[in-house]
């Protein structure tokens, strides 16, 4: 495997957790050559330059297409705002990069497409940024799945909630504009549909619905603007492999930090995640004497890899920056032509193929075919 | 207040649970005369005898109808199959009994709707059995809404689960007959919606969906017979005070036991129940500092009344059975002409109708206004 | 079994609660004659029949000596303050009564040791209140135990927290009187060593430490009065069975409501008991795939009986008050001459040695043998 | 601030730990110079070129002395077995370099006090590897502390529980050797007095008690030797804060993977936490309305520092290797000459008299004065 020169467009809350990501693969792997963190572009050189010192990049631009031209740098990481994401990627592929984005592709579908369209042509690896299923939890839960622990599956809810939308005091910002999007679906839907699927492929039919905790919200002018997304959403969903399902996203949800909530039933068993707590996992499974069946909550260790190449000793727990670094180490296999676990483009359309159908079906107040 | 002479048809699982409730009340209580167990009426005199031995009834039948004709008998606590509900609680309605019949009222709307007209006309209490609701733990959550500590409640999610159909491999039964109703949303529905009645109001749209994990099942014979419910029911839904709302049941979830679990959320807080902890409550409320703000494990106390009147030391929890002597005297209360807290037949007509607009939303595959 | 006829000594928390399981008994197990509530004492003539009113009781009297002498009386409960214990019980004994008297037996271990000569001479049943152990989860533990999952036991951790003194601008009172006890160390340490004896044995050697929490509390008159016993325990343990044990009390332990927390080392597993959570208990057992061990919540139902005689269905949880109804059954059958579950006054006094053997350890500073 | 250069002896465990911290700290706090990772140590120069290609480091070497006498290296880790700890700590120091050694100081108290000495005459930072207390739980901890949140500390609880040593049919290895210390008092119990030395101050007086679980343990030759070592341990405190304590340790708890669990009683509340679920902390204070105090669970989130330079989001979660690199950045700000949260040798050999006080007493059996 050739050594990496990594490309970083971005260094906010995403771009931060790449670049530790990028530092810190090889050491914790320990069996690839250590990425060279070559150039970091932000929005003016000046704020590059002082990004480049703190996350340890060689050198620093103040226009990312200097990381498009520039012919040393082997992937670039796209960690930009959701709208700037399309022109980026498309450059970065027909410029003959690999490219790792993060989720969603696009604020619209049609751009999303493109995106697919240009990595198909470029051969080169097209990877999305989808922390959630590289927790070492979701590889136990793929195997519970494939073994068979719990049977077939027949049923799944999902939750994401948030509480960064729940103050009605606070002021209007973009996040409640349209050209934002719908809403928690499409800010917040992708998450629990990566991890769908990751484990349960893809979803059939759905329909929605969509509400509005509160219809405006102060704005600094001491004046009130109507809010248009919509905070929580819920769908009904049918998946391909028959099983039927439930979504619910609330951005607006007090006291919910950072939860997704999965509860996946089986004809052998259930198994119950809450990333909130996300070096756990309940399982239940209908066997052995009833006095004694219980959901059994198992904490993760090195008998759950890549766990093992973190900490040596069991309960110990990763943090959520922790998954970067094993996604961000699936990617590099991909580039070598490994076999890895990602959301590639391939992947991705269909996600967001998912939450544009259960947008229309909220629109269109019916059911509708993904 | 009179002595109140008391007449039970039925001794399964809510017939007994009746039984100790009328048993305990006025010990538990002490604040009203004891009620006379009067008599008992089961399908055999045999058996009735035996039953009112072990329940303390003074007297027993092997036909019901000897309750309702007995002019002595006060009120007529109907535990039978749901299928016989309609004839029975009329009849004793008609026979000026009050009546206290175990929900839901009906098996088909028409007969509820019956049930209700004659409960009207009689001028008689018609109360339901619907347990989870004399939780103290729901009386603090109506406090803590009517005091608007979580502010405007603008989402509310649902779900009910248990395994006894979980078993694809036990024998095909009644509740996999189209006869015995829809399945787990009329079997199950029923009690989470008695708590959104009691705490949010009413239901105004909803769309749902129904499923059946198991196409089939053994029958004795060692054939297979079609499955003709669905064990898993999801519904949307939209509730009069303006709030979205969620719904989801399944009666083969495999490790949930007696799982009801509801999230309200609003604008400055939330709340998170789960019946299998049916002494504790959750609760969020975005004030004081952020650094400490977390949702609170509140444990049911003598601060929660009714508790004080069963144990005056905090955290040591109620029972299921205790739920049903809290009805018990809210029913003596209403009769004696009190305000009480209770599912009247009024009430439930009005979760019946929801119910079966969601039913009707299923099989039409759209939104229905209830 | 012929039916007995039962007297009653006093009425406060636990005096309730009997005549609530008197009450229940024969209607909850449906086996066995109906107890008759015979005759009830209180410190009046007046109190006792408003409370004979209250609870049941066909006979009232203002003086405990009419139960005594009254040749009717099969049983007696004696639910009144400590001091009075060992009085009523030898009483009662030596009038040919069998008794049910309320923890602990004495306040002096002289006293608790003529109340067991006198048992042992009179041949009748002398029983002690004991709920805590006859939880179906204590049942379950002892059979999970008995068939060896979790090994040979090697460490036990008990722990017992309460809060109703933990507020230091509390009055005075009786419980901060050297006359009542040695604090936290007498008042709580029989509930969870009663656990131990019934689960795991005696105890041999033992080193105890107390603590006030408060020197002082304010008096009424605006005074304050300095605190004469202990509302801190903590106790190391060598078991007769070779394993290591610890005890921790605090009756001024802010948010624990009645919490006993039981922690079960083995070389096979581990078992976790919560009495808040009573109808749980958590199981580990080392064996099956390493990749799904985990600690099992265990949700209590039919399969763990008695459980099965109050409700069939799983998960819906027994209360306080039940397990006192399930101590009077098995009260019920040992006077019948049958086998059953009980703290008589022979494994009581194991119970009041041990602790008593504590309180040397204590005020001597060093390891004591009990 | 200027550049550090950085010395790596060991790359087991924590060696591993400390090249990712060293590696990580710039970038997580983007506020100071990147440190070098300029050489590495192992026990041969094969394995410390390969260990130095994986961590990231310039140089390798086969004799740790090498690093010593390297003239660049301003700080050196020291990631060795425990008694390698004094010597090449002492060297470290005499040569005018920083030391940041992993707990514990030494095996022998006597060469903890040497280290001690050294450090003292060096001038230099002197720290020890303790993760637990980077915790930003442990930062809120002792601000509520600080500000009387839950009053006076009047009894504290301390437990630390794993299940290396659970399996009795494990081979012996050193950990049983008496060579290796006296068990789990000096395997665990530096870990939870780190915490409580930060949070509650010194021990004043201690009486512990020592069990083997298992007398023996199978050799490779299919023998069996006696094990040496006790892996429970249990301790009776009492704090120069006047406090009562207790502390309770255990190797061989089934189930239990990196528990370290805590209860801080005060005066007008109470915390608790527990290191498997390390970004959580529960808190009851007592005040508010009765009917909803209760135990809040503070999920970590920006608002508690220095989280927010991890993520900018809460609940998200931090992982135990980020504690590591909260430590690295706190031992960079002493160098640098600012205040910094750092167990020192100064604090260190503290921490080993209260472990060595316990062990006497223990052998001693009878209370002993730290």
């Amino acid at each position: 495997m050739k050594t990496l020169n990594i490309g970083l467009i971005g260094t906010g809350y995403m771009g931060k957790c790449h670049a530790l990501a990028w530092n810190a693969v090889a050491s914790v792997f320990g069996d690839m050559p250590r990425p060279q963190l070559a150039m970091l572009a932000e929005t003016s050189q000046e704020l590059a330059e002082k990004k480049a010192r703190e996350l340890g990049f060689e050198r620093a631009t103040g226009d990312w297409r200097a990381i498009i031209s520039n012919p040393e740098i082997d992937v670039v990481s796209i960690t930009t705002p959701n709208a700037f994401h399309p022109e980026m990627a498309i450059a970065a592929l027909q410029a003959g990069k690999h490219v790792w984005c993060e989720k969603p592709m696009a604020t619209k579908l049609a751009d999303a497409e493109r995106m697919l369209m240009t990595a198909r042509a470029s051969g080169k690896v097209a990877a999305l940024g989808y922390n959630y299923i590289q927790n070492p939890v979701m590889r136990l839960i793929r195997r519970i799945l494939d073994e068979g622990q719990i049977g077939a599956v027949n049923h799944v809810r999902l939750e994401m909630d948030e509480d960064f939308m729940a103050n009605p005091d606070d002021l209007f910002y973009w996040k409640s504009e349209a050209s934002s999007g719908h809403g928690a679906l499409d800010d917040f839907g992708v998450h629990p549909l990566s991890l769908l699927w990751g484990l349960l492929g893809a979803v059939r039919r759905v329909c929605g619905h969509m509400a509005r905790p509160y219809v405006d919200r102060p704005t600094p002018s001491s004046g009130r603007r109507a809010v248009e997304t919509y905070d929580i959403a819920t769908v009904l969903m049918e998946l391909e492999n028959g099983a039927s399902g439930l979504l619910a996203l609330n951005r607006s949800a007090w006291g919910r930090k950072g939860r997704i909530f999965m509860q996946i039933f089986g004809s052998k068993g259930t198994i119950v995640f809450d990333q909130e707590r996300m070096n756990e996992v309940q399982l239940y499974t209908a066997d052995g004497a009833r006095e004694t069946q219980g959901f059994r909550t198992i904490l993760t260790g090195p008998q759950h890899p890549p766990y093992d190449r973190f900490i040596p000793a069991p309960g110990h727990g990763l943090g959520f920056n922790d998954l970067k670094v094993i996604e961000c180490r699936e990617l590099m296999r991909r580039i070598a032509g490994e076999q890895a676990h990602l959301i590639t483009f391939e992947d991705g359309i269909q996600i967001e193929r998912t939450v544009d159908a259960m947008a229309r079906s909220v629109y269109e107040g019916r059911w509708v075919e993904v």
